[in-house]
């Protein structure tokens, strides 16, 4: 490796870091590798507060019976996952949610990041692990209440019953309110009626559904006296066990239940996705999962939650889990993507530079360190997101905090958190298999069938887009909250200021006093912008404004009829989502800034703050315009970022190893062949052969350095060589 | 489908278009549905020169042997294309580019247009067709004189030989001039010795390279006496078809030449990708495709191109077909996946706006049309070049317009378009699949299978990155022959221009004189905007500023040592790269407008217009901040853009479903159970089931409508629907 880190010498970062770091002010500084020690204070970091669980799963997701097989056929697939679960199942490696006293270790955070490092082995894998005991399991324990546990857990826990979460409907998926599948109440014979009343209700995508559920959770609209109570969860068996299974391993359906599979998909083919649907078919009463609702044998509907909406929202939180692991689940993919690109753009070689015998490092190109640094910045802030929302989650799910408002506040950051990273883990796995070119298609390096597999985190567990209009209607209400909370003069004045603000971003004049500061020196901008009160400053103000200047919109069409409000809102929806994206921006690079504080090692922290600073300066350098538009950047600011940032990503390159090094993928967890040294031994055979042709004298003369070649003009060749 | 326009209805489209089309004045001319005849206008713009080969290789494409069948094991996938192939042959389908007295018809523009939509089959089956006929076949016919094409065009025509296109090594892809097989001259035996010197020299990822080929162009390093002539082309038989197949499909190896199998890919599987080395395998001297290079028996060369670099660049440029065909597929996917997405956009709903009984169609959000409609209006931008682009390899191929300057305008005008589209595509594909949510990711609505399939798109046929940084590099070069040209005078004079400019957008003068007219009403902006000579102001100011900024700093480096030039040259490859795609989105703008001009429908040419104009201003949109910083639009202008943009989107809203009917490809084409009205029937079935039960009174009562639920607040419920 040393002749790619030698290219990389920072050539301009003389001042930049004086005064921050003392006695680490000599140029040559920026370049100091990081230690092994270093590594490991880094690795410690990301991996978070039950590091020791995740780097157990990580070394089980490397079993070979668990790991996927690329090109296996679907049936063969879905078999071999089921199998892994089983696997999983016996080694009590997905249990850990669980009750203590029923054999789990209710360690709700340390089960999550275990959970989220399976995605190594295979994210059909994970999925189904997921689907079983992260949802199916998951709604019989927050849902159900000690009967149900009693009942149905320990059949859930050993995968004796492997089952489906029936809740989204081909008609309905984001709005869970409105699914179709009802469940009524029959007090003659104490049983519930589920029933499927038309196509569109038709249970869909329900993993484990298509072979291998024999019982699913149904959710449906309880419904008894003639009264719909809203969306409840029931436990419905689906498939006769008693019988024998049919050729693609699958127990008949019982009476009354139809099932269609949904075929191939774009990845996670290792689980049998399906629908389901019911005719007129009857549980006991007592298969109501009855913590948040009751029915009693005559028919009587009780619940500690007294509003419908209220008992509708807290239901669903208890499932938020599905989010926050897909978040963790996406950051450890980010980082299995760049750990293969990085590996392999520090190693591959492609044109010549300078030395026409030395063609250059694809890392040492300008468009690969944009392409690829930026994304590793973002994933450590996701990695750092992540690991806030995981305490937060422990925190809610362990009784430590749980007040409405800590739920309220985790399915905020939940959603923010799902929604940046797995759009973040797409964007980052299809750049790497870019970056990596025809290598990164191949099945053998792994991008392709994460990135084919990562595709459905964007839409299920709630779409993206959909979570992100949660996210911004939350910013609305708390914004809302705010100025409620003021008397009559405080909201006159509070108007006041507000226009007065809004004029001066319309007009140049908080520009203008900007731009006095701009007339100062480059390096004095540099200063400013690594400057932490700056960076939040920058991302606060864009979240803040954004959101009251919707605010403000909306409540100007408060008054209207409800198709103008309806249309107010429409007008409002996409900058209310791009308000939300920025707030889980700001939230990312709160967690990173807040990570920093505990690095001790004082070269990684200062690498690490390159990254952050990275990841501040390109998240503003993508909303630029706004920045500028809205005069909280002049032009000349808004050129010295990206300056910046070419500055640091240059100064960055000679760490790039070390930081994907940190976090503890080798060889068994990457499985990717260009991640293992095997360009840098091609490449090392091939200058090894070029130069002993030259030493003997056995190589070919050139026909442009023929006497002949020369005076036919053979200076072409250098420019056209890109044309193939 | 009439409830879907009903929504639509434009609200804010009263003046803005009036005075460009007389007598259609009145607001609800916005909404007038185009008729057939205009549909079909346009669907014959779109189709292009040769319409009628492009819609006979549509029809071809959904025979059944040719389709596409999800989760095909990957030796089935590779046996069926094979045979898909072979019906194609056996009818004549894919010989037109070839020699008429060849049974061709030397047309190849028809050919690439009909080829380009096999894409709609299966893109496995156009890409080995396109490795057969538009590779191995056009390398014999475009570097091989008559006595090649008469010994090896007959079995590559008929498919009797399949082969590979040898070129792409492991270690240089992009950087075919740097390959290392060698082919050496031996005088004794008049034969070329075919030889692979190490690891990185392997050929890799050729189709027909695992299993089918049996003979392969090969390219290396043409040695005689002593002297390498640069890169030249091989005709290599490569397996034994005397001897019977293996298991696999595959006849043996012939002696000194070996196949490794590349494995599984992202897409494309049923191609045998595979890799193969030589082992100083000898071949006949008149088995070198000897167009552009000749070995006499005693070994003396000769060329009638005397430079051996422009020599290699036209031996390259004859291979430009594979980029234009790239791009006109990237096209028709791109299509393909509006056709899906808005097809079921404009029929799916879900949750509910201001009447609580009726659900929003998709399409009538905001988020949604802002997805959609912006990469429809690219869409056609993209199809519009490709057609310029397929015209301009019609005239330098059928030898109509065919200089040296022709085929350089062509070469570069087909890396910009292959490089912006086939990324369009990716884009378009991953929207349109997220748009359509869980559905989106089955294989049986077909998005996701297309994607993975056009994944290589990007990097294969020239790495997106380098063809980009060959198309800046003929900006600057362009750009350094235009003030070459100047005399001395002429360059001081243009220097201080130059400057005095510069400094006119590094400071608000421009800005300021932009300004007095930005205080005009925010209508009389919008009519500027769609000004298309402010549009093409715009686009091109960006592209020639940016150019001259790159070219001014570059000339500055010129007097630095190699190091300092390779160091100057790297910190401008981003902007480089971003200057071409400036230049690229600029030559689809011109393209879009052209194409304009030819429409006579007049509410066709309308919506057409608008939907051009949606191109232009999201493209300045997107690159806003350089617009706003650079002086060349106002933070008030800023704003129009998008507020205008936003009316466009709403105005075309009616009009989406009769442009995706345009493009000419029905559920026999699509293939995806989405788009072919399931989901209103669906919907439809739903809605009456629910109005029934409303008016027979059987519907439970809601309870939150019960006196009891509304004591308890259950006013939450709407806020909360999106939660899960």
């Amino acid at each position: 490796m040393e002749f790619t880190e030698q290219s990389a010498t920072d050539k301009d970062g003389t001042a930049t870091t004086a005064g921050t770091a003392p006695g680490l002010t000599t140029p040559t500084d920026h370049a100091t590798p990081l230690t092994e020690a270093a590594i490991r204070e880094l690795g410690d970091l990301l991996d978070g507060r039950w590091a020791e669980l995740r780097r157990h799963s990580r070394t089980v997701a490397t079993d070979p019976d668990l790991v996927h097989v690329p090109g296996l056929p679907v049936p063969e697939h879905r078999d071999r996952v089921l199998a892994a679960l089983q696997k999983l199942a016996d080694a009590s490696e997905v249990q850990r949610a669980f009750p203590t006293r029923m054999g789990g270790e209710d360690n709700p955070g340390g089960n999550i990041a275990s959970f989220e490092e399976l995605v190594v082995a295979d994210p059909s894998v994970q999925i189904k692990a997921g689907v079983q005991w992260g949802l199916f399991g998951a709604a019989v324990l927050h849902l159900g209440t000690e009967h149900n546990h009693e009942e149905f857990l320990p059949g859930i826990m050993t995968l004796e019953v492997p089952g489906a979460f029936a809740m989204t409907e081909i008609g309905h998926g984001s709005d869970v309110a409105s699914i179709g599948t009802t469940a009524t109440y029959d007090p003659e014979t104490e049983e519930f009626v589920i029933h499927t009343p038309f196509r569109a209700a038709w249970k869909d995508y329900l993993g484990n559904a298509a072979l291998h559920g024999v019982a699913a959770v149904v959710f449906a609209q309880l419904i008894s006296r003639g009264v719909n109570h809203g969306v409840h969860a029931f436990y419905v068996p689906i498939r006769d066990t008693t019988a024998p299974k049919d050729e693609r391993g699958a127990y008949p359906m019982l009476p009354g239940i139809q099932s269609e599979d949904d075929g191939v998909k774009g990845g996670l083919n290792g689980i049998d996705n399906g629908r389901l649907a019911f005719d007129h078919v009857r549980i006991p009463r007592t298969n109501l999962l009855d913590r948040y609702g009751q029915v009693a044998p005559d028919g009587e509907y009780s619940s500690p939650i007294a509003s419908p909406g209220r008992r509708f929202f807290t239901m669903l939180s208890t499932l938020v889990q599905g989010r926050v692991s897909l978040d963790g689940a996406a950051a450890v993919v980010s980082k299995m993507a760049l750990a293969i690109a990085i590996r392999y753009g520090t190693e591959r070689r492609q044109f010549t530079g300078a030395d026409p015998d030395v063609e250059t490092v694809l890392m040492d190109y300008g468009t690969h360190r944009r392409r690829l640094i930026p994304r590793l910045a973002r994933t450590l802030a996701v990695q750092f997101l992540h690991n806030d929302l995981l305490e937060r989650f422990h925190g809610v799910f362990s009784g430590e905090h749980d007040t409405d408002e800590d739920r309220q506040d985790l399915e905020t950051l939940a959603a923010a958190a799902k929604s940046l990273s797995t759009w973040h883990a797409l964007d980052t796995l299809q750049t790497a298999r870019e970056a990596c070119g025809g290598q990164g298609f191949l099945a053998a390096n792994r991008l392709v069938s994460l990135r084919a597999d990562m595709d459905v985190y964007a839409t299920f567990e709630g779409d993206n887009t959909v979570l992100l209009q949660l996210v911004g209607k939350r910013l609305l209400t708390d914004y809302g909250r705010s100025t409620a909370q003021m008397d009559v003069a405080g909201q006159v004045r509070w108007v006041a200021d507000r226009a007065g603000d809004m004029a001066l971003h319309r007009t140049p004049l908080r520009r203008a006093s900007q731009s006095i500061r701009d007339w100062g020196s480059r390096a004095r901008s540099a200063e400013e912008l690594r400057d932490p009160a700056v960076q939040r400053e920058l991302l606060e103000d864009r979240v803040e404004s954004m959101v009251e200047e919707i605010a403000l919109r909306l409540r100007a069409s408060q008054k209207g009829s409800p198709v103008e409000k309806a249309a107010a809102f429409d007008e409002n929806q996409v900058e209310l989502i791009e308000a939300a994206r920025a707030h889980g921006e700001l939230m990312q690079w709160e967690a990173f800034t807040g990570a920093l504080e505990a690095i001790t090692d004082p070269q990684a922290k200062r690498v690490m703050t390159w990254l952050r600073d990275v990841f501040a300066l390109t998240t503003i350098e993508d909303h630029m315009a706004w920045y500028v538009v809205n005069g909280r950047l002049s032009a000349q600011r808004a050129r010295t970022v990206t300056s910046y940032v070419e500055r640091l990503l240059k100064r960055l390159r000679p760490h790039l190893r070390s930081i994907v090094d940190s976090f503890g993928y080798g060889d068994e967890h990457l499985r990717a062949d260009i991640a293992t040294g095997a360009e840098a031994a091609r490449q090392a055979e091939a200058m090894a052969y070029h130069s002993q042709e030259r030493a003997t004298g056995r190589a070919p003369v050139s026909e442009k350095d023929t006497a002949k070649g020369r005076a036919k003009g053979a200076g072409r060749v250098g420019g056209q060589r890109a044309s193939a």
